[in-house]
């Protein structure tokens, strides 16, 4: 339908899995098909406006990102940006999610009283975000060992991926801190969530229900080069609809927050 | 008030974590204490009857184990005794616990407009279970790289351990059925949860509420050595009261069953 | 099919509604259709034992009672029973009902997403069961006029009914606590549950779940007349299958509470 | 300190229960204590823009309103007010409320484990807002008979009054959807909630969760006089400061909707 859709609009942001991947062969191992159209993958630009604001100002064919894989790219594009992984070891990412995640069509599984107070492995491994995760998080040519696995828990929005990684140094967490606010500090829907005492020390999806900020936070793993970095989001907003709005007020040369003040409830 | 105790009965069984470890230093590691009694560590058993089975029979100080340490050391303890596991990489362990394992003492934390909905990072590193977990998992005096991390999520009973390992060989699924089996296929309380397809494919804690089962699943990876286990069970079951139960059946010699026959709700 | 079943089985308890009714025009008037074997209805007895132990010894057609049915009866049958309600007023009951009273065919309205945290007034009015309340109640050819409204809550397993009666009157709690007694101590599964501090004052369903009982409170109201009456119980239980049980158990002269045995979990 | 406040600011909106009755003698009956400054009540104005928007234009003091107050009284003012309630029958209202409405003090009642998945009568009869109600749907000095029940279920913010009154004459659902029409069509915070088919038939307190809007909807039962009447508010806004800040512009004559625009979540 990619025709027709391009000769009603110039500009197109598809939120399906269509065109999330670069490399046609990426389809078949973790999609099951050959892509029909690799010529539109050159050109297409991967929407999440941290990784590729420039591109999108003048893109004319933007992919989605997929939920799950916001969440793991924005915890870990520092890091892996700045070359401070260990790529000897391997990048393990747990996420959390909510039922909204599989959609809208009703099935035994979404049963109410077979989903309720679930925990459920549902995607212990062979999850297809894998494939963009690695993508967006090489860098000179390096292709990052990412396992991801993903969990369904209690929860209607939201989505709390926790990314394991090994950094080359034991480097101190004033350090990190350093390096996270050098890529964050100037982006409207990313903050910083780290505390001592409290009790939303950490990201947590709830409260960011409706709204479209990534929290990102970390913990440094005392005596070992563990950093455990924490990257929490609303799947329907930041994770699908709501980056879509932002690549589009991107593109369109809008103020990028454009629609997406909501800053979200609590309680909740 | 140990020697008290021990005036007023031959054998015990201490829940609190005084005596889970075997080595004094680990206490201060760990617990920021010196321990007061090191002579009682070297008599006491661990209380896992899977692990332990046969010096429980005439332990005279027996001690519980902790909750999320029983899931991940019955998730992991046919790899490790076996010596599949690839000792270069880390093991990532995350738990995700209900909000019993906090106790009965209420806080802002666990008041319920904060506590319902939460997908809460509380312990990303330095969780105390860490060290029993690999003190359990220890085998030929190889001591494991356990990376332990636990999320609190909506749910009053449970535990979901999700396992990651990497395996020195390619194993394939069915040499892996078989380690367990041969492992776990006499124990009365240890379920091997496998499907291809359904709703409960892995373990799940919500329909172990109030049961005493560990319920262990296991999925490869393909294209890797990864290996993912997960482990669930009943906090206050299996991972408190009723293992000490099933400890004590064993010590006195009666039906390892007894008392625990309950098999869980469902649906629930 | 029911002559099939008899063929094959000289004692059946029936779960669906064909039998609940003794009238046989209560069936057009409140499922829509003309029933069809009316002379089944003369013989078959209503199978909550509470009410008709002694026919049950010797009954070969039993009907199971509906879910809310049973709340709401057992909360009330001493009151009519004793002939102590005003019946100029109206009799309000409120269930709170859970999840699973749907049964476990899924639909959007069932879907996790939709279904989550849900407060929904499903049956307002016209509620079927209020026919089989209505014909348990009547004493003395006295109809009472109940006003039945079901609301679905957050919830698995569980009903609430909350009913608003009347008394001819102004009873003392003392009062009506001797006459829950005097119809209820001897009760294997039926609790009364009224407390003046604590957390639990009042039946609540979800200590309840997997448990056979019905829990039983009440509270008058200072300077009127009105008497608020609660039952708690959970609907796959007493309010099915755990009633049918014992209804069995009555019919074959076995000890009631054969099978029936598990109290509930707490915290759950 | 009052009066502390009001040489602070010339206008005043109290959101405590110190103002919300306009007779002293009331206090003392629902509240316990004999009102220290009853001058005050004669002056104040009850803030409920819907019921009193003429008097808050120029108003002082205002007081806020309970919040299962207002969703009863937003429920019953149309019928009250047109003089269609059969008085001489009870009217029954049942609040089912979330945990927020406790506040942010913890307590056991409120720990997680205990509050989770709670249907619990908290106040079975004596809700002091009883008395509010009972004030605002007096007409022509005809205070109704109110009899109010409160109970907590599984839901952080929101509560669904579910209000059963016999009407004076066997009204068709169309005369009644004209009353509503008439008195709630120009109200930018009340919509009347009411369809045949779909999940949301009825008003349902978590897709309001962080607006302002009250949700009314109804059922008339067929073959008697009784009408359910159904409201569904967020406590935390309608219920509270969402209705203060209504207030507030009301008596400051800026737009009614100021600051109040969110429109809720779905799904949630």
């Amino acid at each position: 339908m990619i025709d027709r859709f391009r000769s009603l609009a110039p500009r197109i942001i598809d939120l399906s899995a269509d065109l999330r991947l670069a490399q046609p062969g990426d389809y078949l191992r973790w999609y099951g098909y050959t892509h029909p159209r690799p010529e539109l993958l050159v050109e297409r630009v991967y929407g999440l406006p941290e990784l590729h604001r420039e591109q999108l100002r003048t893109a004319k064919l933007v992919s989605g990102a997929g939920c799950n894989a916001t969440a793991t790219i924005l915890a870990l594009y520092p890091l892996f940006a700045s070359s401070l992984v260990d790529v000897d070891q391997a990048v393990v990412v747990e996420a959390k999610v909510g039922s909204s995640e599989g959609g809208s069509g009703f099935s035994l599984a979404s049963h109410h009283p077979e989903r309720s107070g679930a925990v459920r492995s549902f995607a212990p491994t062979g999850h297809r975000h894998t494939a963009e995760i690695a993508q967006e998080l090489t860098f000179h040519g390096q292709v990052p060992r990412i396992f991801f696995s993903a969990t369904a828990v209690e929860l209607v929005r939201g989505i709390l991926a926790t990314c394991h990684v090994f950094l080359k140094d034991d480097l101190e967490e004033k350090d990190i801190w350093r390096i996270y606010r050098q890529f964050y500090s100037a982006e409207p829907f990313i903050r910083i969530v780290k505390d001592k005492a409290g009790v939303y020390r950490y990201p947590e999806p709830k409260i960011l229900a409706g709204s479209n900020f990534c929290d990102v936070g970390f913990e440094k793993e005392a005596g070992s080069r563990r950093l455990v970095v924490m990257a929490a989001l609303d799947n329907l907003m930041k994770g699908a609809a709501g980056n879509a709005v932002q690549a589009m007020n991107v593109m369109c040369g809008w103020p990028e927050t454009t629609g997406l003040e909501f800053t979200g409830l609590h309680p909740i």
